[in-house]
C-alpha cells in the first residue's frame, strides 16, 4: 500500500513552526502497516494544495493531509479540494450542533466564522473532532481520476492542531483504515526500546540468532539515537506473530539488560513505572543536567508519587546548603568528582527522605574543560538501600545533548539497580 | 527565487527520528530573503532521489537536499546525483586530507569506507565540513535540462547531522548563495519576538500605525505560539531598511513592553541576558513546572554565573523542608494557593542566597482539579529586593504544554520585574 502525506502551511515552511506530524503520523501508520513512501510540505495557497494532491493521487492508495480546515482566511484546504473534485459543500446540522455544544461548554458564544466548518464536501465521510470545531473528512475515489486505469484512492483531511488531530487519527481514522483499506494479512510490527548498547554491538548479537528468522521473511531495523537502539522487527503473512514472538526471545537473550521498553516508550517512564510499581521513591541532585532529568520525569503523570523533590545545585554553595555536601570535598576534589557525585547523591537521598538520590556532576560545556577532565565529563552517584556507586562518563557533545545524554545513563542506572543489574562504567560518547 | 528542499530519509518517513532541518533550513532561508516554496521528504531509495531531484530542478531556482553524504550503504545522493547529471566522480586529495586529520585530532585510524567521501562529482564545488566527514557539494545547472527553456539552476547537498549541516550552511553555503544568487537589491527582514500578548490584540494595536508602511510595501507577518507572538516584518527594495525602522518605532510605542527580544531569542536567553548585566541571581522553586524552568535555564551557556539553585518540591515535606514552606500554611490553604507561591518564592531566595525567587505551584493534571482550582490553574510568585508579587493564571492545556505556558508566564514576570514594569495578573489561556 502506497501511503503519501501532505502537510499544508506557509508556517511550517518558513521555520516558524516545529513540524510534528511527519513524526508522528510516520511513527504510527508504520506501526500500523501502511508506512509513509512520501511526505511534502505546501504553502496554504490554492494552487500548490491543489497541486500536491492532484500528483499524490496520481501515486498513492492513500493520500493524507493536515492543516486548513479550521475557519480563518488561509484555511483553504476544504474548500481547495471539494473543487478539485467536483463535489458540492452540503450544510452539516450535526457538525453545527457539535460546533455549539463546543462552545457551550466552553461558557463562549459560536464565532460566526465557525459557520465554514459546517460545510462538508458531498460524499465525504467526516471524522469527529472531540477536541476542536474543524471535522476531518476522508473521500473514497472510485474510480481515481488521475491514476492510472481510475485505480481508486482514499484521501483523509486532518485538522492542524495537534492536539485535535492526535485523538482523531487513534479514534476516528485507524477503524477507518481497518474497515476499508486493511493491511495485507497478519502484519505485525513490534520495537524494542534498549539503552546503554551501540547499534553495532547489538547488531552482532543478534546476527547468528535472528538469521533462520530473517531467511524466513522477518525484518530487523535498528534505529539509533542519542542513549537509545530501537530494534524493529516486522513481518507480513500467517507466521508474523510466530517470527516476532521468536525474534523478541532472541532479543532477550542475547541483550535483555539493555530493554527498557517497548512501543513509545521512554526511560523516564520506565523508571516512574518500576519504582511506582515498588512503592519507591527519588530525590535528584543535579548539577551539570541542571532540571534536565526532573523535568522529563514530571512529565510523566503520577511522578508526584515517586519524585519526592529534585535539587538544582548549580553553584558550590547549593551543594552545600541543601545536599550536605562539605565545602572542604569540593575544595579538595574539585565540584566535578567522584567524592562529590557521591556526597551529592546521598545528601539528596538524605534531604528529600527518598529511597534513592540520584546525582549528576559534570562540564557541559562549552567552557570549563580541563586536560584531566575535559568537556563532557560526568560522573553520576545512585545512592540507595544498597549503598551507593559512581560511575564516570564522558559526553562530547553540545549542551543540550550532553544533559540529554547523561540523564539517560542516570536513568539507566537507576533502572540497572532497581532490577539488581550492575551499573555500566565509563561509558564514552563521541561525536 | 523560487527555493525547495529535499530531505532524504527512510527514517524521518517512518517517524524513527524528527525533521529538524525543516525548521532550521526554512527559517535561516526566509530570514535571508530566499524562503523555501516546497518541502518534500523522500526514502533512502536511488529512483526517489533522483525522481524528487528532477521535479525540484524542474520549477526551483535552487534545490537544497539534505542526506545521503555519508560513508554507508544507505548514503546513495553523491552518486545518484552525479549520475543523474552526467558527471564523473573524481578523487579529491584535499578532501582526503581533511578526512585525515579529522580522524588524526581524534587520535583514531581512518576507516577504509569513508574513501567514497573523498569522490566529486566533474564540476561540483565543495562545500568544507569542518565537523565531520561527508562534504556539501553545489552544482550549477546552466543550461538545467530539466527546466524550460534550460533555465539555470543551483542544486546544493548538504549532509544530515545538524552539528555539520549548521555550520556548513552558515559558513560555506551563504556566502556562495550571496555570490551566485544574490536576492533582489534591498532585501531586509527583522522578527520581533514578544510575549504577554494575544496575537488578534497584537493585529489591532498595529494596524493602524503600520498601515502607510504596508501600502509602501512592507510585509508584516505574525505567528502566534503558546506564550509568544513573532512580529515579522519585510521589505524589499531600497527603502526597506527606513520601513523597517520606522516599523520597529511603532512596534515599540504600540507594543514595546511586550517585546523581549528579536531572531532567534528565547525568554530565557533575556532573563539571562538581563540578571547578568545587572550582576543579579536567581534562584528558582517549582512544583507543578517540575525542573521545567531550571531545565530552560541551563540550556543558555553561562547560567551558572546567574542561577544560584532550583528545588523541584513536588510534596509538600520538601516545600517544607527545601523552603521553609510552614506545614500550617499549606494545610489551611492548599499546595496550590496564594500565599504557598509567595512563601515559596521568599523561601527560594532566602535559602539559595538569590536576589530573586521565582515559584510555581499549580495543577498540571490530568488530574487533581476542583471546581474552584480547576486543572490548569498555576500561581505564580516573585520574591526580590522590591518585594514580592503573586499572580494566578490558567493554563488548560496537556501536561507538557502547562508547564511551559507556566514558564513562558514566570520568566515574563521576572522580566518585567527586572524592567520596572508591573507583573500581568490573570492571563488565562483556553485550548
Amino acid at each position: 500500500m502506497d501511503v503519501e502525506l501532505i502537510n499544508t502551511g506557509s508556517e511550517l515552511l518558513l521555520g516558524r513552526i516545529l513540524n510534528t506530524h511527519q513524526q508522528w503520523l510516520g511513527r504510527r501508520l508504520a506501526d500500523l502497516g501502511r508506512p509513509v513512501a512520501r511526505q511534502v510540505t505546501v504553502p496554504d495557497r490554492s494552487q500548490d494544495i491543489e497541486n500536491a494532491v492532484r500528483d499524490a493521487l496520481g501515486r498513492a492508495d492513500l493520500v493524507i493531509t493536515t492543516g486548513g480546515l479550521g475557519p480563518t482566511g488561509d484555511d483553504l484546504t476544504r474548500e481547495r479540494i471539494a473543487a478539485l473534485l467536483g463535489r458540492r459543500l452540503i450544510h452539516s446540522p450535526e457538525i453545527e450542533e457539535r460546533i455549539r455544544g463546543y462552545f457551550a461548554s466552553r461558557g463562549r458564544p459560536v464565532p460566526a466564522r465557525t459557520h465554514v466548518e459546517t460545510h462538508v464536501p458531498e460524499g465525504a465521510r467526516v471524522l469527529v473532532n472531540r477536541h476542536g470545531t474543524a471535522s476531518g473528512l476522508a473521500f473514497h475515489l472510485s474510480p481515481n481520476p488521475y491514476r492510472a486505469g481510475g485505480r481508486p484512492s482514499w484521501l483523509m483531511l486532518l485538522p492542524g492542531p495537534p492536539r485535535e488531530l492526535h485523538p482523531m487519527f487513534d479514534q476516528e481514522l485507524v477503524p477507518l483504515l481497518d474497515e476499508v483499506l486493511p493491511v495485507a494479512d497478519g502484519f505485525r510490527s513490534l520495537t524494542f526500546k534498549t539503552t546503554g548498547i551501540g547499534e553495532s554491538n547489538m547488531e552482532e548479537r543478534l546476527l547468528n540468532p535472528l538469521t533462520p528468522l530473517m531467511a524466513a521473511g522477518l525484518e530487523v531495523g535498528f534505529c539509533a539515537r542519542i542513549g537509545e537502539v530501537d530494534v524493529r522487527f516486522v513481518g507480513r503473512g500467517p507466521q508474523s506473530g510466530a517470527w516476532i514472538d521468536a525474534a523478541s526471545i532472541e532479543l532477550q537473550k542475547a541483550a535483555g539488560e539493555f530493554i527498557f521498553g517497548q512501543g513509545d516508550d521512554t526511560l523516564e517512564l520506565t523508571v516512574v513505572r518500576e519504582l511506582t510499581r515498588r512503592g519507591m521513591t527519588l530525590a535528584l541532585a543535579e548539577s551539570c543536567t541542571g532540571g534536565h532529568v526532573a523535568n522529563r520525569m514530571t512529565n510523566i503523570p503520577g511522578a508526584s508519587a515517586i519524585l519526592r523533590a529534585g535539587y538544582v545545585t548549580y553553584s558550590n554553595d547549593a551543594k552545600s546548603s541543601a545536599l550536605g555536601v562539605p565545602p572542604e570535598l569540593i575544595a579538595r576534589h574539585g565540584a566535578v568528582s567522584e567524592p562529590v557525585a557521591r556526597s551529592m547523591a546521598e545528601g539528596a537521598r538524605r534531604a528529600g527522605g527518598a529511597d534513592y538520590g540520584l546525582s549528576f556532576t559534570g562540564i557541559a560545556g562549552p567552557g570549563g574543560g580541563s586536560d584531566e577532565k575535559p568537556v563532557g565529563t560526568v560522573f553520576i552517584g545512585l545512592a540507595g538501600p544498597e549503598g551507593t556507586t559512581v560511575t564516570r562518563q564522558a559526553n562530547r557533545f553540545d549542551r543540550e545533548t550532553f544533559k540529554y545524554a547523561s540523564a539517560q545513563q542516570g536513568l539507566d542506572t537507576l533502572r540497572r539497580r532497581i532490577l539488581g543489574l550492575p551499573p555500566i562504567q565509563d561509558r564514552v560518547h563521541r561525536s
